[in-house]
């Protein structure tokens, strides 16, 4: 590492509890960091326009544009309205998932029929981006950092643990002035199956 | 060919012209068949829930249910809200895409910028979509019948020549009662170069 990694390790962020979720204003030209601190978590990103929240990043165009789904350094986040509202500046893990929607009641019924029923992310983003003005209906595909889905060949999606480890990182500079919705994940297969928390940093 | 499927080719269909689009209504429990007529046409698909059209399909919650991203005979695709709204129950070509959005002005801009800009299924859908009170940014990404994605190993996307023939189709069965908006694709690359009609019957 770096002495600047180093020094950017030291600083302060803010812890978001295991299962929960939050929603927070970055300005256009902040970066947005957001950190595995303990290692195979993962952490589902939203992001809508302030002030105009029927702008929102959108998993096709994104594929469209960056002609791929592995998105890592360089690699932009782009909105249903075709502009560019995040950039990846730097990854240290370079796998994340932007296919699978957030986990919710409905897919706790569906995939962990034996387990207590959770919100999961989907309703945590909900309540957390609800004061923006920001509907259930209006949640999107997110963008899920670290999380980690292999597709087989005959097109076959899985879910598998992250390969982040602890102190891992994704920084993200906003190129509008955003609302983010950012969770620690609270389904078991995203997470290796335990529930760790999430931190982040705006700079 | 069966007796069966000689039978449904000679019923009425109707035309969508080349590079346009339309909405309508289909019931419960009614079939809905898009016909490639002339081959290596694709045609966007979006269904909405009549009367509750914040209720529409969802790439990510299909792909999430169905375990797959390559989706044929016996998938069903699932709404924002993990309802089933639609089940493929034939499929003659088996290979169609559900990861990128519906070309617009915009993505003529980006991927054609020495040829005229055309509003694209984008635009023909939100313009066939608004009688039915549905706005250009409820337009998700689209069930793109025919459409051929090859997705690399190392995660890169391509858009190549469906591998439909003159008709092909596929039929899908609604499970509630929907608005379905239906293309015949503008973008070059999509269609092999040229732009044909798209039919579809309503059984």
């Amino acid at each position: 590492m770096t002495a600047d990694t180093k020094t950017l390790d030291r600083q302060a962020a803010t812890r978001i509890a295991p299962r929960s979720g939050v929603a927070f204003e970055l300005a256009e030209g902040q970066r947005l960091t957001v950190i595995d601190p303990e290692g195979q978590q993962v952490s589902d990103l939203l992001a809508f326009v302030r002030g105009d929240v029927g702008e929102v990043i959108s998993n096709g165009r994104t594929f469209d544009y960056e002609e791929t789904i592995a998105l890592t350094t360089g690699n932009r986040l782009w909105s249903n309205r075709s502009n560019v509202l995040l950039s990846i500046e730097e990854d240290t893990v370079g796998r994340h998932d932007f296919l699978l929607t957030p986990c919710s009641e409905a897919t706790f019924r569906h995939f962990y029929p034996g387990k207590p029923v959770h919100r999961g992310c989907f309703g945590n983003l909900a309540e957390a981006l609800a004061p923006y003005g920001i509907g259930e209906d209006q949640i999107p595909v997110a963008f899920n950092c670290f999380m980690n889905v292999p597709i087989a060949a005959d097109g076959g999606v899985s879910v598998v643990p992250p390969s982040s480890r602890a102190g891992d990182r994704i920084t993200l500079l906003a190129h509008r002035d955003l609302v983010i919705g950012l969770t620690a994940c609270s389904a078991y297969d995203s997470n290796g199956g335990s529930f760790k928390p999430i931190d982040y940093r705006i700079d």
